[in-house]
């Protein structure tokens, strides 16, 4: 299965980003879920992201839904959501159909595709394709609502700039849901983005991290083997263009600590069962300990800058320069966030209807 | 689907720690793939591990292959590899039965499995469950020789200490296949011995990082979405135990560089297309550009320690202490490394047979 | 997975008779393959079929690529295809949304998406949704023909009245590709289309059987157990709304044959292994012999008759009667015809590229 | 996915005729069901079957359960069963290596596998690896009835004598449970017993036809499209060697029917609805309406049988003759039947686990 995601719960995109139009289909949702047509638009306006940090296309991006949604509601059938593509200038991108943008996927597909890809504005592989997994995402992120799980991500580093942690979960989950730069410290967020506005005015770009955590997941969700739930996360996530890695809990910093530094000592109170530290990210022997899912995310610095570089021509194999003119991002941390949300929030769909059967995320 | 992978090449695991036996089935690969008994003997010699370091339980681990095996060689249809088990001292874990152990699957296994689980020594959760997996990939790796593809892994890190990186690719390699204890560095290597055996006197544990890179995957397989070759290999990896963070490339660091030294510039050499950098570590836009597939992976400290430690009483709900008596490994990093491997080599046969079809594994 | 069929080709269904559009997405065919607009409309119109045999609902059927094509041909990428419904009488169905219509998904649909379900028209059940399989199927066709494959379906019976059974096949599936009521007997076209007259006028309706031949795929395709081609080719074909039976070469009537009579005994003619009859329908052991592949379809007369029926209210359980109006098919085994080519085809493009990589249908 | 069938409940098949062991794993099965190994041992006896109907070949057939049982119930991990094979002598299949059997996977085994097959007996093809599905088929239905569902088949055919049609649903699967040669009416059992010794004796086979109904399933399991629970059956039905032909309800019968006939009027009694006839087999728009499941199999006659037979040389590819020696069964539709019921126990344990989430087999 190629562009599709999940078993109980999937997910289809589809489209590029000079054809026609992109969208996605959301399949298996129970019947009965509220389909809130403004927090779909809302949350396609976090994924557009605003206006010096970002590229100057400006698309609409309002979402037809054709399919699926019956009297405000989810029927239970697939939910099709269609964007049209506008504001799209092909003429910009004469020159990439035969020189391969360093980091971009010119180069894979087209040895992957013989030349019959869609090259303009890297068609398929385009960050746009996102907006139809953004749209999908939100519905998914309204059924988990319903059954009182939340999902928020931050903004954790960008350009070498780092926000600070959670605090008060709930506190902050709530305030970055509507943020269009979700960064928990206003004064890290205002660095921040001095140092995408810096780099683009060196004809830069820089990287960033995210920082996810979910509440609200029951224990007992994931399995041992292969489809741990750190394994279908991370299957979704390194989906999302320019992610480069995966961390749930300590992460990485796990591999330098001790045991008796690492392990989550059980606590119960008032006969739940908890843990005072979350090194494990809610989540072991692949299944959820109903701690908080806890995981980060590294994303590489969007690769088209505006300095010359070296490249070769995909017709002739020869060495070449390229010059990267048109519209484009200094940055994509802070608009991958909601990507991030949405394709965890449609993970979790997924998983939850694959052990709790297909009625359990029903409004009741 | 839960304890299969893979769709053209699956494998398929079974087995508790503490039962008759465990095992796995290989499915789908090519017919007439030569089965070399003593390579899958080897690898299991690997996973087990060596003498101080490890764990004291004692396994034979002597694999059986009652099908899919013929004159030799593959026959196309499912191998399927027995391992019985048989130094199981099950007296060891009675207190285990009701008490759960930090960092261990006890308690999300108990949410999951409602009491009916095989506690003992972990159950389906131990590690020991990766034998079939080595067992599997020992073939799977043999496979991919036969079509010129190679994979190392070394310990870039444990407790602390810091292999250093791959220089000469093929040659490191090579030689690491049949390392026990596999760093580059023999310095390094017994420093990180020391580390281990110092923990194992403090009742401790320490945790490491893996990095494998893989040398002769053609160019162009792999998906855009979903089912990134960074998806996959992620998945995988995250259902070996222990394992909290999986980084491609740059991984994490590339959050921190600037676009202009993360993109890898193209360069054509002799009519082959490379790079002199590998930042994205041989897979841009899910899909392989033919330079070397490089990741990392982060293993969490052992969590079985000598320590009294805080937990619950799962039939109580009630807190309490726990002594953790048995067999123990220090670190699991060294043993983790074949297993690596393997799940690699499974990743890989997987891809190749579904990019270009059934056969192309198969000895010619 | 729900509204998807296929692993290395899929296709995802979506829409209701009455809402905005319907669809689908194909996506996995390989690049380079030609797109035939005007192939797909008239297919398109084949499925919409003839006067006073069919529906009144007159649809433009209008089938509109927004992905997935450049330059007229496959990118390689999902190819989705959006076809807008228009002529929708939604207050035809008003007593439909509590009275189940016998033989309809009226009641299980209740059952299974509790009253959230879309009912106008049949809603997601309606067999209006297979105008996307058809629109995909198209492409598929064409990808097979390219690669020297054939389908030939023909009307084996129709309201009692048989057809002849497949003759000179290359010259019968060359026929029956472009005729709007595919029958081979000229003859017995017109007394089954009597029969269905004959029904209509009673209010009543008819089925029949589909009878469908394949040449051209190379043996060596599909699998022992589980995925066998019988397995996937029925899998798909009872997704075809009405089909009730699936037989492959003999079928039924093999139940009642000797061993001796069965059999078909291979010969050797010019260095190609073939069989002077064909009882297993191409297929032994789940696998092609590189016969022609053959099976036939059941039919049943489509519900929605224009008599008083007894049934169910579906919000009180009580007993009631109903009296469809509307505009009905007499008879959709016509309609149908299309539909089963389609299936087939994009079965055999699956299954062809899981067993030959996903570019061996790429135009060479 | 290839020997691999399910999704939340799938299960594996391994082995060849002639190898070490054949099996199966039965993965995703609810924890705390109670597993029976003296029903498991009555259903593998029934699958052997009798006297002098059957093969002369004798094997023991004791299934060993090596994971994923723990004290007499399930744990929710894979359960393995093994059944080694003793029995085999392989001499008698000398000449198989090369001369294709009609009727018989030899030739597209060969197109599949290149030669590298285990050839022997039938290898991965034969009949024998049902034994495997018939141990994980025990499980199943044992898991079935504790949730009120039964499974009766009969054999409604065998050498053209036809057995009476389902009357007292209940009592007739309650006998059909623990019958051998599985007739309901005893004076027709005793004639297509006579009809298998004529063929015996005349060194042919006869074919026949199974019917399975099935009571106390919930309405409301099943898709509309792909996935209609008529597809998943029919496409497990279908990987049974031997199987040509699957119908429901009225199956190829109801493409004679008018609709005013073939229509099942809903009728509620006593709140509960239902039809008084079950033309559709209990399933309409792929999904459950409460109704009965019925369908009905074609297993065409055992293809070994011992005339002379014309064929091909697999290897010179020419024309020559065949006489099957060694022990084969005239009839295999009685053995088939044990298969059946165990293939649908599978299956829908999957869908109710799919649809009513991974616990609501569990024995409560």
């Amino acid at each position: 299965m190629k562009n599709t995601f999940g078993s109980s719960v999937s997910v289809t995109v589809f489209g590029e980003s000079h054809g026609a139009a992109i969208g996605a289909v959301l399949d298996g949702l129970a019947p009965g879920i509220p389909v809130d047509e403004e927090f779909i638009a809302f949350q396609m306006k976090l994924r557009q992201s605003v206006g010096a940090l970002s590229t100057a296309r400006r698309e609409a991006d309002s979402v037809r839904i054709v399919s699926g949604v019956f009297n405000g509601r989810t029927t239970g059938t697939p939910i099709t959501f269609i964007i049209e593509n506008q504001d799209t200038r092909s003429k910009d991108y004469g020159e990439l159909a035969y020189k391969a943008r360093p980091g971009h996927a010119d180069f894979s597909a087209q040895m992957k595709y013989h030349g019959f890809q869609d090259f303009r504005g890297g068609g398929h592989f385009s960050g746009r394709i996102t907006a139809g997994i953004v749209a999908a995402g939100a519905v998914a992120i309204s059924a988990l609502r319903g059954r009182g799980i939340s999902i928020g991500t931050h903004i954790l580093s960008c350009g070498g700039i780092y926000d600070r942690s959670f605090g008060d979960i709930n506190a902050d989950t709530a305030r970055l849901g509507s943020m269009e730069f979700a960064v928990l410290d206003d004064a890290k967020a205002r660095e921040m983005q001095a140092a995408i506005t810096a780099a683009k005015q060196d004809g830069d770009s820089v990287g960033g991290r995210l920082e996810t955590i979910v509440t609200g997941v029951p224990a007992g969700v994931g399995e041992p083997w292969f489809d741990t739930l750190e394994s279908i996360l991370a299957h979704a996530l390194f989906s999302i263009p320019a992610v480069k890695g995966v961390e749930f809990g300590a992460g990485f910093a796990a591999a330098d600590m001790l045991g008796s530094q690492c392990n989550d000592c059980f606590r119960s109170e008032n006969g739940s069962v908890t843990a005072p530290t979350n090194n494990n990210g809610g989540i072991i022997g692949g299944i959820t300990t109903g701690m908080p899912i806890l995981f980060r995310t590294a994303i590489k610095p969007t690769p088209s800058i505006f300095r010359e570089q070296q490249t070769v021509d995909l017709n002739t194999l020869e060495n070449t320069t390229l010059q990267i003119k048109g519209r484009h991002d200094p940055a994509i941390v802070h608009r991958a966030r909601v990507v991030a949300d949405s394709v965890t929030a449609l993970v979790l769909c997924d998983q939850l209807a694959i052990r709790f059967g297909t009625d359990w995320l029903k409004a009741e």
